[in-house]
């Protein structure tokens, strides 16, 4: 498609999010129904673009996991279709007081949440990834524009059009609602488009999302890395310590919340590291380490600079030892990603510096970096997770998608009489949550 | 200084904003105490620079408002004083509990609100606005890099050094909490410090604004345009409308929620025009009007297409008729810059669609759009007005400068055990707030 075609795309779409701002409750949640029931019904047709689709990348010799990310079966069908009805389960996230305040008698202002507008979401090889996202975005009265990975196209096309006629048979919701583009020249335009999209949500390998943050003015919802820590505090059990640094390491090691350095106190590296070493050999971790680690247990590799700096992704592991709390506060913030990072201590004053000093989205005491996660932190179902400083943070649920407007309702009020000699005052009374 | 020293500056606050975010609201109290009893004592020393710099202005021309807004009198530096000690008594805006939720036995999350880190406040002219924006900074726990108005150099220095040397007074409070920059190189190279400033909030003219927003890759807060329509509807109470579409206008005409455009029904147009044509004539307002204003009140000049997207900021307005009520929030949709439009109506119904269907960050009922100010609504202060879609919109006060993190307390639990078979299941029990 033309920049043009793109343009006019985005201007459907933003016509199509005033609209969806003030749907009903119901009126989404049974379009979702529609959504559900025509993914369920059309089970046998997505698999059949699916095989199209494994086919080319059976041809084009792409990598394992990315075809198995692609490989649609009936589960994973009856699982969009189970997914989009958990999403008709939430609470609306649209219209929910946040504020209320009397200005003065007859004089009311009350914050209300309200949906962002429209949303670009560009994910790559899965699609699982469509109903998901659409049905989020159309609980929260977004409208969203899809771009799926190139690998996914035919079984991209198939559910995007079952979504997207479904939708339409409940009155009121704008076919505009849920669009999709499909080239990466697309989305350059797309990116350009920061008048009529108000969010973009990347999924994908570091260096994907970095490459959207870096070319567009529009917010973007997300993270590049991960970079995790655990801390094993001097005051250490070290039971847990062990059980925690292999979970946050080896449990997924792919996730963007496992562990990627870990950082130990002289006073208990001694008696630590030999039996953490083993066991991390033993599950098949690679590792390297500052001089202590390697003084302690030889044999294994230097860590460079570098190595502090990057996200593995994989069965492999900094180790560094420091000789205080602080100093470890300091190397993480340093450091991390500002993702994920976890103190294993029994100090319950070490733990609280540690989850007030550290500058992260989520700080943990006594527990895997992997909770880190919308499913786990009971948000009911997860955009993404972010790293931002502004609007959404951490992991990132239904409420991430909302934004608030205040209503301001008076009778017949003007600001001259406020101002001036003989100026009425406000009350500014806080009211209960309607 | 260079772009290197800029970096420096970014740097310093970065570090500061560390130590800053953990503060305790007795600490941060006592250093804006401290800051306004140092701007208290040195008022003379104050006034003396500030004649310096309407010197230098007197002899360059600057324009009569300019001149109005940067010059001090001992009144306007009590002001400054007495607004920092209204911000000591503003609740802390760090620390408040969003959300608790037990995921399961002895595994409890919150989520706690956090300072954003360091914001660079860049304004023109007022020297007052350095002890407004560094106060509500400090109270917020972010470092903070200013840069004012060239024009206020020698005020600005004599400020900022004052304050700095009094928050240092207080133990715990860093110096580089508060850092001053002051040619546009400095700017420019401030505004590409994405890694170290998480917030850019300008305050001054629509091009200054835009020129911010797009040559930076840091979250902007604030907003450019300020082009608010108040539409007076068929069941008006036409009293009303016209007392408050005057103070819409010429309450304060160069305020961002002055109004811009007038909208009337077409079913009291007949009615309410002379009048309202009258009263805009008798108060010197420039009137510009569709064919269908023309036809009942003769003499209007045509407005062009350009002055239904134009933020006149003086004594001008643009008037139309429209046919509906659907009319009126399709034309503010499609030209409002989403700041604050109002409805006069005695209909209950179409206030309520028009406050649902308005995408704008304040919308009104029968009030002026003047009152859209963080003063009025009660905000305690306000940092800017916002238009953004994200993080924060319409008057902002110390909560836009807040974010949350995320704080996970368990006893030793992994990932592992809530995966495969016999997984344990999180119970996701919402917690009372703290």
């Amino acid at each position: 498609m033309t920049t043009k075609m793109i343009h006019e795309i985005a201007l459907t779409a933003k016509a199509a999010s005033l609209k969806l701002a003030h749907l009903s409750v119901d009126i989404k949640n049974r379009a979702l129904e529609e959504m559900a029931s025509a993914l369920d019904a059309a089970c046998a047709s997505i698999l059949e673009a699916n095989v199209r689709d494994l086919e080319v990348a059976e041809r084009e010799n792409i990598s394992a996991p990315l075809f198995s990310r692609l490989r649609l079966d009936e589960n994973k069908v009856m699982g969009m279709v189970k997914g989009i009805r958990s999403v008709v389960g939430l609470d609306d996230p649209v219209g929910r007081e946040l504020m209320g305040m009397e200005l003065d008698e007859g004089l009311t202002l009350r914050r209300i949440t309200c949906p962002i507008g429209v949303i670009g979401a560009i994910f790559e090889s899965r699609p699982d990834a469509i109903p998901q996202i659409s049905s989020l975005c159309l609980k929260s009265g977004n409208a969203v524009i899809l771009k799926g990975g190139r690998e996914a196209q035919q079984s991209n096309k198939i559910i995007v059009n079952l979504i997207r006629d479904a939708i339409c048979k409940v009155e009121g919701v704008p076919i505009g609602s849920i669009q999709m583009i499909e080239t990466r020249s697309e989305v350059v335009d797309m990116l350009k488009e920061e008048k009529n999209i108000n969010l973009i949500v990347p999924r994908g390998s570091n260096d994907f999302v970095k490459y959207i943050q870096e070319n567009t003015r529009i917010p973007v919802l997300g993270h590049s890395e991960g970079i995790c820590h655990v801390y094993i505090d001097s005051k250490a059990d070290l039971n847990k310590a062990i059980a925690i640094a292999l979970d946050s390491k080896i449990q997924y090691p792919a996730a963007c919340n496992a562990m990627e350095t870990l950082l130990v106190h002289e006073s208990v590296a001694t008696n630590i590291l030999s039996s953490l070493v083993t066991e991390f050999h033993r599950v098949g971790v690679e590792l390297v380490a500052c001089e202590e680690v390697r003084k302690i247990v030889p044999g294994i590799k230097l860590a460079v600079e570098a190595d502090w700096n990057t996200e593995y992704t994989d069965l492999k592991l900094s180790i560094k030892v420091v000789s205080s709390l602080s100093e470890a506060i300091e190397f993480i913030n340093a450091h991390s990603s500002g993702h994920t990072d976890s103190i294993i201590t029994e100090e319950a004053t070490s733990a609280e510096q540690f989850l007030n000093e550290i500058d992260s989205s989520s700080v943990i005491w006594n527990a895997s970096t992997r909770f880190a996660d919308g499913f786990r932190y009971g948000l009911g179902a997860e955009i993404g997770i972010s790293t931002n400083k502004t609007h959404a943070r951490g992991p990132v649920g239904l409420d991430g998608l909302v934004i608030y407007r205040y209503k301001l309702i008076g009778t017949g009020q003007t600001v001259a009489e406020y101002s001036g000699d003989n100026a009425r005052e406000f009350k500014h009374n806080p009211l209960p949550m309607l």
